[in-house]
């Protein structure tokens, strides 16, 4: 059997991102594959009673200088985005949209959601931007705009986010290799030691 | 002039703990000195605004078997003990007054302490049982009392509390080398950097 890792992710952690810059490497080092998994990080909140870091100041404060020590650590670009904390509904819809209707392009659309974010750090809260990142890439703003409309679409990133809450997620990234679950993208090594098994 | 860290800890953080049985071989191959800074955890929270991680239901069950795959990455026994979260603050004083009163023997109350409690997973907020394992370790109870109730050192508890704050700190373990805060035992690799500097 294959193996597998499930990512849990959305677009609005910065954490997520450095994980996800990391993760295809490791598993492919693993020869694992990678299941996608946008969920919406502020229902997974909501429902654990867990809260964004940057809800303390301090714990805030030291987050950002954390996350750019391992951001030069990978090697990886890392910009908050103007606006920061972004409201990422429309883009976590667009994420399960996609695996749904295009999943050949549901790479190209988490990369380029990505780079603009954090790469960039352009504000992809604002809707002009995001059609602007979207368009450069090579997709249709009203056909992502109908994407995120769609109930089944809609229902399918509720289902992502109340499965994450009930395998135990309580943040983002959450990474599962069979029920063994890894929180936060400092804890990748053990996500490759657990693929390694 | 000697390198030096500065670890703010409170035997009541089983993940300053995990730091505890690390930071001295880190800081001796830096040619470091540790710099205790024994602090309450429980005033920490209150002036940041921060609260236990298992506050929130899930994040302490992941928290459990996070810190079980560290202390095995480390080679180290860790028993949560009965009664956690337990109450530190005369353990607390007690460590300051070590340093204060008895400085040559403060290392042996802090390994004495940390053994108990993770190590064993003794109740360390039972004063019987505090009793016995510091008296097993050759220190007397009712002068360790004493200790604990000296104004100086309930003053001394507080001025370090305060100093973590001011300087940034809303949990345990935090450590600073110079300027630079790390906080969390999986952040150890930083400061060997940040010493290595």
């Amino acid at each position: 059997m294959m193996k597998q890792v499930d990512f849990f992710f959305d677009f609005g952690s910065p954490a997520a991102y450095l994980a996800y810059t990391q993760l295809p490497r490791i598993a492919a080092a693993a020869g694992a594959t990678i299941h996608w998994r946008p969920m919406l990080l502020g229902g997974v909140f909501k429902a654990t009673g867990n809260a964004s870091p940057v809800m303390v100041a301090a714990k805030g404060k030291w987050m950002n200088a954390d996350l750019a020590r391992w951001a030069a650590r990978y090697g990886v670009p890392l910009k908050m985005p103007a606006g920061f904390p972004i409201n990422t509904l429309a883009l976590m819809r667009g994420s399960v949209g996609m695996q749904m209707r295009e999943p050949a392009r549901f790479g190209a659309y988490v990369d380029a959601v990505y780079s603009a974010m954090f790469g960039r750090g352009e504000n992809m809260g604002d809707f002009e931007i995001v059609g602007r990142v979207l368009g450069a890439a090579g997709f249709d703003a009203a056909a992502f705009m109908a994407l995120t409309a769609d109930p089944e679409v809609k229902q399918g990133l509720i289902a992502n986010t109340d499965e994450a809450v009930a395998r135990g997620a309580f943040g983002a990234p959450t990474m599962f290799v069979g029920d063994e679950m890894h929180f936060g993208q400092d804890r990748l090594d053990f996500v490759a030691s657990a693929l390694a098994r």
